[in-house]
């Protein structure tokens, strides 16, 4: 079974590049894409930091956002800098949950992505999520069921799935046991994906 | 001027990955190489860490012993975790100094990282680094000049040279004020190094 999860946090800027290609590359090579959205709060906050590391390290921040905009640049995409950052990513997560169920999960995670770095929207924003929901295909009505003691507790697992897997950033991804992570893995993950169960057949 | 600065750390696994072939891609691009040795260490002492961040966090740590194994072996390269990890990587960086001066520094550099990396050998063992000198084709004798106090304030200088140009972690690549960091970033510093001062003329 060649399949391929990309675990990725709405928060992240890294997750944005690799959440705009992987879809068409999981395709091309034949691959399985198994959408896993997570959170890095609980996982960052077991090391004690209380926000991303790009705020708490001044110049690796500096940094991530002129490489930033250096590979948007370089792939076409738009990219802008959002206030806050990191943006509050609870209920586009949830929300992303959903969709995924309902079959307008990708169309969701690309529209979140844009609006937050392509045009610098707020993403906990319920209005901008209505709108989002509404251009994925989602009902409107979502951001209801979002809420749901269910759906809450399936995004708690899954960042405590992601954690004991070895899971620490995002994007990450993971063919079987083995782990990728960041956007410049996404080639690397993906053949890994393709390669490894032929050899292992 | 085509000029990239490559800054490394002797301690920095994937540093490694960099210095084995930076070299050969800046000639072939017919850009000027600077090597630049510096110590993470009082980098990362300002950010209150006492060790390197792969051992104060351990998944990301397991993760970058896996990563560096799987790219090595990508590349035709030996890798061998060195205990300890972190090395002590002052007389090494001090020697660096020297071979640099005196024309055996590239030499010297690689036969380093092969050593610490691919044979797993402690790097500041007096003898593992006098025969390290001598093989680049240095005086073994070298030892001695590198402990004078002129090399000694030479890497401070760099050191807090790196730290002031926003280098916050190894390899380290700058093209004029330009920074990338990280081995996976070496190709689009070189295309940097050939392309921008074109543009701007």
């Amino acid at each position: 079974m060649r399949r391929i999860e990309f675990w990725f946090e709405f928060a992240s800027t890294y997750s944005y590049l690799s959440a705009m290609r992987i879809e068409a590359l999981a395709i091309r090579a034949g691959v399985e894409l198994v959408w896993r959205p997570f959170l890095l709060g609980p996982i960052f906050a077991a090391q004690g930091w209380t926000t991303s590391p790009f705020n708490l390290q001044e110049a690796k921040g500096r940094y991530m956002w002129r490489d930033m905009a250096r590979r948007a640049e370089a792939r076409g995409l738009p990219f802008r800098r959002p206030a806050p950052f990191p943006q509050n990513s609870l209920t586009a997560a949830r929300l992303a949950l959903v969709g995924l169920d309902e079959g307008w999960g990708p169309a969701f995670v690309r529209a979140v992505y844009a609006a937050e770095f392509g045009e610098g929207l707020d993403i906990s924003d319920e209005e901008v999520l209505t709108r989002l929901v509404g251009a994925a295909g989602g009902d409107p009505a979502t951001l209801l069921r979002a809420r749901s003691d269910a759906i809450k507790a399936r995004l708690r697992a899954a960042t405590e799935e992601a954690a004991a897997r070895g899971v620490f950033g995002a994007p990450s991804f993971l063919v079987g046991d083995e782990l990728f992570w960041g956007d410049d893995r996404l080639e690397e993950a993906v053949a890994w994906a393709v390669g490894r169960p032929a050899d292992d057949a």
